[in-house]
């Protein structure tokens, strides 16, 4: 219900990360910069499976997903 | 309703793209990768004051921005 909405929105979402994920199965990639809900950066990726994953923001590996998804509108 | 729903997923969401937008304002960054719902990457930022905003995903300072919130949590 609307209570229990508005408690997620108030708290992290991530508890644990994936440490990789194959950039191709991302249907979209979500971040939450740090404020007052939550201290950390979350970075949750949507899966073509149907499942979210939270992805560390530190890691190097993630990086290199952002800049494959924004380039794959490039190749035809 | 839910056939709105369907329409909206198969297309493009973005028909303009911000040239920039401050970072602090961002509460939510969301990429869609290129697929069959749309053959161009998209990026909707979510404001502070509510709206949304789409980006270009070749955009240079794009990646700025993104350098921004993804390291916004290390900072105190």
């Amino acid at each position: 219900g609307p209570v229990s909405v508005v408690l997620k929105e108030l708290r992290c979402t991530c508890l644990h990360v994936m440490p990789r994920v194959n950039a191709k199965m991302i249907t979209n990639l979500q971040v939450f910069p740090a404020g007052p809900q939550c201290s950390k950066v979350e970075v949750i990726a949507s899966l073509k499976d149907g499942t979210q994953v939270c992805l560390d923001p530190d890691a190097p590996f993630l990086k290199k997903v952002i800049q494959k998804i924004l380039s794959s509108g490039n190749k035809k």
